[in-house]
């Protein structure tokens, strides 16, 4: 088999990747070693930054957001028995949209299947070969078959666990990580949402955030112990848990329903740099990971690819080599500028250490700094709602 | 001996009250341990808030501070080979003034001897009585002699070893601190500063400042472990390493002179709440430190009895209680802001773990964020000219 690009992983980036390529007239082929259903269904972000809105508008991806998605034009901050509301828009002229990633998923399958493209699911890559020459192979196996995709580029858009990053030699990639001593505890309830915004909650005995997905349905986490089973947390003690740190305001409670899915994540700040080698260019999860308190994952994602699609459209249209040479460098401007906003929120939001007094009346210092500069909350807010070129 | 208020400690707060009372008609007594001499010598902190020259300048103090203290509008930030203008009075509308502590201690005592006031040097203060009742005692050594100050309520001024904050009660104060795995080195060198504005430098083996006294007196700081021994810092030890780490952009150098003083201070956060019991009223470093690095010190020091002089006169002039008794609650609002700025700073500036790669990314990231977001500079800048009210 042969195209132009090939592409590891169905995500946001593999998919929007094809998406693109394919309004440039550019081949390419996605191996994806879950099945479509899976893919479709898996529950993760849900947080649209304005550009990541204006890409699926500007490419034709829009419909059913515009429909379903829900622009919010602030967040809220609770701590020390208070609630203040972050005015993002108002702040910055832009907006957030919440609409699941797994919905920007199959939104961009369905355009890719009827516009022909060639999407293999349940075919796992292998190895990456000949990524040093002008045509690399990616091996796969599909229904228990060893087939060869023969490609002019690869685009390593398979995730933290992918193959790809690992076809790189050994010393050319560098890594940059830290670890929290903490995890979120994830629900997906069927319960009408007791907020209209989400509220970001800084409580002694840990973080919560409670979010939603649609007018039905809420998304709520809680900050836990890294080592925490989900088997520890049954539904009941997780909606006490709920209730303790996010009912500190006089008068209001939350929604409880029944829960749809939970599980635990760990939390993790990662970068590989450079995210290019030879004819490999990485994206997404495969070169970088950000905590989700400041919901940049996704959108990251889709501005590495959106980056990869104006370069591979230089290169197949003009010979121009410079997009492709410098989408690294470039693309590792917002990377880097993504994870110090998380590292922030993460850092103001979470109980850190077990027992730090200093850290939680500093933590109450910057809540209460953000809810009070003007000039502060509109860096925090021009960062949540991403800035528009770093 | 008997006086309204009994201050011990003739530091910037304990004067500036001393000051402050006699202005509304209140007498006041100072005492000081160490000599007139020792304290208009000693040198510390360098740069004025502009609340802290306008508090000079509406009690008549600003007389040479107008002649020799040098107005900056902006501060610089060097890292990664870069240098950048923060343009602090731009993004303000206010600015620092860079004029030594010791010479506010001068001004300070002479004002305060010219009006008769009384100032006992190598008066040794040894320990507070009756702070629970309506006239409380300061017991005292002067020449070898045991002596006693009576009064309505004692200031204690005394810093951070003083004998002030230890005459509460076990249990009554709250303490939050944080310490960091480095010093600073500080020089002050008869050398014409090479930079017009202080130069906060970001470099892999470790934080440097580039600061300045007059237009012929440097003041530079360099990052060091905290076990470090002056003595193994010969001087041209100490300007070799600033030039590694100051002389990172093509084409500048500093300049060298005499070394006129060298030493060694360890970095600490530290807090103690209230800042009051009963008739003691506690300031400045007596319940709060910060690192240096936002040069907050003796702001915070000016601003605590700015609070207290007219909390003082309302009590004295118009049997007012509340602003006493809402004394450590205000300030503290302001301490909390200092503790966090401070916090931002030197975690953004100093090189934190021997072996963090992800941190010295972060802190590129930041620096280089601080230095392209118009929001996000000014919320840094208007910390660091200092918050109006907070």
């Amino acid at each position: 088999m042969r195209t132009q690009v090939g592409i590891v992983g169905a995500g946001p980036a593999g998919l929007m990747l094809s998406h693109l390529l394919h309004l440039h007239g550019i081949e390419s082929v996605v191996l994806e070693c879950r099945s479509r259903e899976y893919v479709e269904h898996r529950v993760r972000a849900g947080v649209l930054e304005q550009g990541s809105v204006d890409l699926l508008h500007r490419t034709g991806l829009a419909d059913r957001l515009l429909r379903e998605g829900m622009r919010h034009e602030g967040i809220e901050l609770r701590f020390d028995g208070e609630s203040h509301r972050v005015p993002m828009t108002e702040l910055t002229g832009r907006a957030i949209t919440v609409y699941g990633q797994q919905e920007v998923v199959k939104d961009l399958i369905a355009a890719r299947l009827a516009a022909g493209g060639s999407l293999l699911f349940e075919a796992d890559a292998v190895r990456l070969d000949g990524l040093d020459s002008d045509s690399p192979v990616i091996h796969f196996r599909r229904d228990g078959q060893a087939e060869e995709l023969h490609c002019d580029f690869v685009a390593g858009c398979d995730g933290f666990h992918g193959v790809s990053r690992g076809a790189v030699p050994d010393g050319v990639l560098r890594t940059y990580e830290r670890t929290y001593p903490f995890a979120w505890l994830g629900v997906l309830a069927a319960a009408p949402p007791a907020v209209e915004e989400l509220v970001y909650a800084n409580h002694e005995r840990g973080f919560a955030l409670y979010s939603l997905r649609s007018p039905e349905i809420s998304r709520l986490y809680l900050q836990v112990d890294p080592d925490e089973e989900i088997a520890a947390w049954p539904d009941e003690r997780i909606w006490a848990e709920l209730r303790t740190r996010l009912e500190t305001v006089a008068g209001w409670s939350l929604n409880e329903g029944p829960v749809l899915e939970k599980s635990i994540t760990p939390m993790r700040s990662f970068v590989v740099e450079p995210m290019q080698w030879q004819r490999l260019f990485l994206a997404g999860d495969a070169v970088h990971i950000v905590p989700p308190t400041g919901a940049k994952g996704m959108n990251l994602a889709l501005a590495d690819v959106a980056l990869l699609g104006d370069a591979f459209a230089a290169w197949y249209g003009q010979q121009r080599t410079d997009l492709l040479e410098n989408y690294s460098t470039t693309a590792l401007r917002r990377v880097w500028r993504a994870q110090h906003f998380s590292w922030w929120m993460t850092s103001m939001l979470h109980r850190l250490e077990k027992d730090d007094p200093y850290e939680t009346k500093l933590q109450a210092a910057t809540l209460r700094y953000a809810v009070s500069s003007p000039a502060y909350a509109a860096s925090l807010a021009e960062n949540y709602v991403g800035l528009p070129a770093v």
